[in-house]
């Protein structure tokens, strides 16, 4: 498949280095190619700025959100959630259209600092907002719920033994998603039901940002034990 | 000790059962005793009414809030979300000051049908509302984020490996939460912090209950897979 991730964060990066291993043809679509370019920063993480990461990865493209997106058969919203709907209408609704379109993002509001609050929740949601706004677009909610480390390698935590969830109205498209997880190795997928339903996974992420605290690590995964 | 329990659901029941098989001597405090006892129909879950419950619970009383409360050394709101500041209220403040008050209950709102929204949330939670309402009592949140059967049983799941958080602003109340915890077998308590961490765990509930109908049962817990 030909795909565009929308972001140039380290989720995105990481999903779009899995995609290519996997032997898709990934572009990571961004505002502005130069500036992203010229970074030499990490970001609070610890994560190396983009063009150090792209020097191990010369196999995916850079290019403006509307380049990466023309065309492309799969897309993934690694954006960060309060600008996720304009970097997509960037990446233009008409390429959107009928296109599976991953959406890792949570609706992150840090403007009362850490635990962060979250901008939509419990009755709307991120998920949602972006499927009202591009109703073509066949949205599934997922991997919202860990760190980016875990995207593609979910053994690095207790042997690969977690749980992931998707959301989406369209059940191919999940089914497309879900195959695609588990091409990464996960293998408890639990699909809670529509696109609403990602109300329930972007609430998780303060308990999620609460037990790196607690325990002094983000790599951690939610189980559903049972 | 001498327990108070707050609510006659089966939440609170089963955390009375339990407790009173560690030894202590467990009241439950409702509003009406009378009519308590006058039920027979089991709740939406299929649990038996209160009065088939206590036929094999002899040594477990039952109680107006008040008298429940008067010289209790412990607490727990088993309420529902709705009815708690009420129910303790009716407990009486007097009798909450200076004791630890385990509260398990969450903010539901069944208004708009399943899966339930939340009254309260992400910048506010229930438990922080509790202790805002009876700021002499030492509040912790704790066990708000799994069926009740598995509240004194864990390894009735996962031969008990999953996760049970704490929340609340008084370290020593914690501590004796968490020892009740580990009496009970729970042996991955995630203290998450102040009370108003509360607000993380309490929305964890719509996933949960999204959950139980995707996989089919209630009988599942968080693990926090590290």
């Amino acid at each position: 498949m030909k795909i565009a991730v929308v972001g140039t964060g380290f989720a995105g990066r990481t999903l779009a280095g899995g995609l290519a291993e996997l032997g898709h043809q990934v572009t990571i679509g961004t505002r502005d190619v130069a500036e992203t370019l010229a970074r030499t920063k990490a970001d609070v993480m610890g994560n190396v700025a983009y063009p150090v990461w792209a020097e191990t990865h010369p196999h995916i493209g850079l290019a403006p959100f509307a380049e990466a997106g023309a065309g492309a058969d799969f897309f993934v919203n690694a954006a960060s959630g309060a600008a996720s709907i304009a970097a997509l209408t960037a990446t233009g609704a008409e390429n959107l259209a009928g296109k599976v379109l991953l959406d890792i993002s949570n609706p992150l509001d840090f403007k009362n600092g850490f635990p962060p609050n979250l901008f939509v929740k419990d009755t709307d949601s991120l998920g949602e907002q972006i499927q009202r706004e591009f109703p073509e677009a066949r949205v599934v909610k997922s991997l919202n719920t860990m760190v980016g480390n875990l995207f593609v390698t979910p053994k690095a935590v207790a042997d690969g033994d977690s749980t992931v969830f998707v959301s989406g109205d369209d059940a191919d498209a999940k089914r497309i998603v879900t195959e695609l997880l588990a091409s990464f190795g996960w293998n408890d997928v639990i699909d809670l039901g529509g696109i609403a339903t990602a109300r329930a996974t972007e609430m998780m992420v303060q308990v999620r940002l609460l037990t790196m605290t607690s325990i002094g690590t983000p790599m951690f995964n939610f189980k559903i034990a049972r």
